[in-house]
């Protein structure tokens, strides 16, 4: 990063930021406000549809025919964005898998709380196989608690009896509702974006009452064995650095294939900001590379 | 992994193990023997020699006249193997670096316990800079214990004011010589290799009374900021996966750089195997990119 980028990050970090004793409306009007600011590349187009009856869009990038589908799931706290917010950085995940995405409106809390969400998830996931997707031919990913849903929606599938995805890509994932990683504290000083006063009350909205520990809210304590391999990317200037390297260890006890790509001194979903940051770029090109090799390797043994 | 392939691996695997219960001259010489199955490739040779008092091999690629030098330190927990039985691992790692290797036969115990090791593996890499190498052309490399010493001398070759390589691939890594990682435990089922009962004894002789604890003994412990990005790899069956998942977890903590690539179901040091086993060339390969990747960052940031 030059001295210019880490400029040019830190005033953009100062605008994306949400004051944490703020409501929902407002939180969420902040963050569709920052997203306007990220729109869509030009040979990018995207429609408005649905999957599974979960209002989704489609995200193509023109001229390209792909064979694979990446199943995007946004970020937000489970309370917060929508998959249009979330358009730019999916296709970019799309472009680098040669790839057309679908990316979720899976409902919110805390008009609907666990577990619409993760029902949401795997009816579309659901839906996507009974189109006739090959399982080898879909990589999920997701950022923070999109990356959260990601896991838990494997989870899940797994023990609905249904095929696995070629792989996942998780950005910053929330997989710990409980708030324990060691980073929480550590990293508060240097976390531009999240923080224990700001997660608090949205865990609250989202869990409704039920034990945030639960294996498909906080896929970190769900059995992992079985999973596709993970590709856990996440920056080391965040208070869920742990979620992503306990993630990391945890899913390899249970036998999965894991690369967790750790970036020094950037902040949560720093991929977001490809357009001034070579590490986001950076990330994003070794994602594509690893997502484009597991797609091969899964349809070598699924042939 | 194809079914022939995992047959190969687990007669190899047999043939490697080593019994617990015998001393170290016995373990040695059966060390040896396995070594001598993997002869270097035939377009390598190796030269015996010394590098700052240490003896050492250097590895080269016939034809190759690279800037680039990957300083390599062989794995058996500080008290078998030598450069040369490692020379076939460490010269896959330069032939994908474009570098020339140095391999140092650092003192072993119990002949010479801790700080015997540490102390060779920083004078070497001393004379390496005041041979006039730029630290951003070399990269530091080991398997095994070698790991461990690896990044114990990073953090040696910091405190003494030494600037630092530009990256360090750490194989299945042994970096708590407590011996406290829960891997340890859950994964002695699966590992054909180590063992607590096979460890145990070769630790007593290498901290000869010293605390095992002592950063540069176990450098799990060590404070680990400032140090250039770290590429860890590990196989999902082996006592020493919480080294890796750890250590990874502890450096990003301290803003270090890291990848963490585990491969499923593979044993200590896999990559050994590279001539049977797919995973193991794929995992050579990834590391060389990134290798590749970080010398380049390191001549720019230099430059």
């Amino acid at each position: 990063m030059s001295i210019e980028q880490r400029e040019n990050l830190l005033t953009a970090l100062r605008r994306s930021s949400i004051p944490p004793d703020t409501g929902v409306d407002e939180q969420r009007r902040l963050l569709r406000e920052r997203a306007t600011a990220r729109p869509v590349p030009a040979d990018v187009s995207v429609t408005v549809g649905e999957l599974g009856g979960v209002p989704a869009i489609r995200i193509a990038i023109d001229g390209a025919e792909p064979r694979h589908v990446v199943l995007y799931l946004h970020g937000g706290v489970y309370v917060l964005g929508d998959a249009l917010q979330s358009a730019d950085l999916a296709s970019q995940i799309g472009r680098r898998a040669q790839a057309r995405v679908v990316s979720l409106d899976y409902r919110l809390a805390p008009e609907d709380p666990y577990p619409a969400a993760v029902d949401d998830a795997l009816a579309a996931y659901d839906a996507l196989l009974r189109e006739g997707t090959a399982p080898s031919d879909i990589v999920f990913a997701g950022d923070s608690a999109g990356g959260g849903l990601a896991v838990a929606t494997m989870v899940n599938a797994r023990d609905h009896g249904l095929p696995l995805p070629a792989a996942a890509l998780l950005m910053s994932p929330y997989v710990d509702l409980t708030l324990t990683g060691a980073t929480m504290e550590t990293k508060s000083g240097v976390d531009a974006l999240l923080s224990r006063e700001l997660l608090e009350p949205r865990v609250t909205d989202y869990t409704g009452g039920r034990d945030p520990a639960l294996g498909l809210i906080s896929p970190l304590f769900a059995d992992l064995s079985g999973l596709p391999p993970l590709i856990i990317q996440a920056g080391t200037y965040e208070v869920l650095l742990d979620d992503a390297a306990r993630l990391a260890q945890r899913a390899a006890a249970a036998d999965v294939a894991v690369t967790l790509d750790l970036t020094a001194e950037v902040p949560h979903v720093f991929q977001n900001f490809h357009l001034i940051l070579d590490e986001a770029t950076d990330a994003l090109d070794r994602a594509g590379r690893l997502l484009t090799a597991h797609l091969a390797d899964a349809a070598r043994a699924a042939a």
